[in-house]
């Protein structure tokens, strides 16, 4: 797949509004933070996208609620099913219970049993299967089998990933004159959608990805021109572990997003930062924005910078500063 | 001093109004947080005005800033003081520098470095004395006596009560048909100012105080009629450790403010709550609040309810669920 590849299937920016005026009732608009210190620190104007806020904890909701939407009545009526051990697998469950519809969700044996409950309390069939990525897609094949359930996949799919533009699109009406985008990237969702609503724009937007330097796929993807598949990434950021996809990698390539790894010690550093002067509990994931951002001050200095905080949903009971000093 | 003293000397509704106008270019106007989780848990609307996202992290900014607004210009120029190891400290600091005057900050000798560190970052002169009530007020009065400087109380002062009060005003701006008002109690500054505003109101404000039950002095003040004083109260709620006075006692009295105690279970188990369903750091003295709340859910059951989360310095190094747990 390269950035010619036409047949990627991919969202148009109009889908992207469709997205944001169907999902608008179910949605939270979240709020836009800012810092005077973190603006001094980083000689950069900072503004932070809370999806921290959304419901469930995470913009993930949005994408998932968008592809449940858009089923058909009868496609809806027979479910969905997604295997994730995070997240969306939150974001489906409740996007099915406001529709009213089944949810299963594949966790492996060994998924931390606060999220299983969170998935579970949300209304969703949560089955166990053991931990390989096989054993979940088997499991997920014998659930469409049974059931007839619809996949609703975390990013590989056109609809969430119009979905997850939405929050680009609400930045961009929340803060005037924003010049760059810093999102972090796991399997490439939340970029692509903003990738969509910056190709139709006047004005230049530039598109910067933060990713663990531990999973670096989509760094040394679009430096290689093809998908680089790493093996066995490993990061705190448990959220950005997922690999790129085709449709993904394709819009990334397309236009011309950056991205810039951060170490594991930076994540921490921006995590602490984030908790400790917006005062907002963000996961590992969502601190790679900031890490980026103070990793490479002179690309942002004087710029005004959207940072997405994807997601909130932090294992407050051990805290990575505590397990490193 | 009782309900019917005449001579204390509290702040009228209009000196709420004027602080209002005279610190809004200083202060942030707070956002107020929901969460449909902890409704349905409490059965009541549950309303968070989020001081711990006010300027430097806490709600005492607000009466600090009015306190040094109000000074005249050669009071101003001689500087101000304070004796404090926490919130006050650092919102009298900031104010101070704002209106470009010294601020003295007398701190015991075991005060935590990072709210030392924090005090001087903001440009204030930090004194160390023994930790002992006597060896503050000598310290604060040798440097009364050396630079003229104006003593800025946390709460036990007409300015600052007046300041603390447009919290309360904005959150009444903010959300309709409030019925109650859960603020915590330490000093009483900020139940206080409620009281002031809630005194000129036409519909009735039902206010509620917080108080950990090893500090409870106020509840225990408002059973008897009188002031009574705990010696050495405990809890983990550090900001709620001070006495109630005089002003204060008169105000809750002739507004027949109400006072629940809470445990520190309770206190640890609602701090966790707003960590997790609001994503917001808030430190253990404003969890309280939630927690009167939960522990006597008749009171509020179908109220419409604003809860002030006054302050989110929590020491993230140390968290209570871990020591506890």
């Amino acid at each position: 797949m390269t950035a010619e590849c036409p047949s990627a299937d991919v969202p148009a920016v109009q889908e992207v509004h469709a997205a944001a005026e169907r999902i608008g009732p179910w949605i939270h608009r979240t709020p836009v933070f800012t810092s005077r210190t973190l603006d001094e620190f980083s000689g950069a104007s900072l503004f932070f996208k809370c999806e921290n806020l959304q419901r469930t904890g995470a913009f993930k909701f949005r994408g998932a609620s968008n592809a449940v939407l858009c089923l058909d009545r009868d496609g809806a009526a027979r479910g969905v099913v997604t295997h994730s051990s995070g997240n969306h697998a939150a974001g489906v469950a409740l996007a099915a219970r406001l529709r009213r519809i089944p949810a299963h969700v594949v966790m492996p044996a060994n998924a931390n049993p606060v999220k299983r409950a969170a998935v579970a309390g949300y209304g969703a069939s949560v089955h166990t299967c053991e931990p390989t990525m096989q054993a979940r897609r088997s499991c997920v094949e014998q659930i469409i089998a049974k059931t007839g359930a619809t996949l609703i996949h975390p990013y590989d799919d056109r609809n969430v990933i119009a979905g997850q533009g939405t929050a680009t699109l609400e930045l961009l009406e929340q803060v005037d004159g924003l010049d760059t985008i810093v999102a972090p990237i796991g399997g490439g969702g939340m970029l692509s959608g903003a990738c969509v609503v910056a190709s139709s724009r006047a004005e230049p937007l530039r598109l910067i990805g933060a990713q663990p330097a531990g999973a670096d796929d989509a760094a040394r993807s679009l430096a290689a021109g093809r998908i680089i598949v790493i093996d066995n990434p490993s990061t705190i950021a448990d959220g950005l572990r997922a690999p790129i996809c085709e449709r993904t990698f394709a819009l990334l390539q397309r236009n011309a997003a950056a991205v810039i790894p951060v170490t594991e010690a930076q994540i921490i550093d921006a995590m602490r930062m984030v908790w400790e002067r917006l005062k907002l509990i963000i996961e590992p994931s969502s601190a790679v924005t900031l890490a980026a951002v103070l990793r490479e001050p002179d690309r942002f200095a004087g710029c005004r910078v959207g940072l997405i905080l994807t997601g909130g949903n932090a294992d407050i009971d051990n805290l990575p500063w505590q397990q490193s000093r």
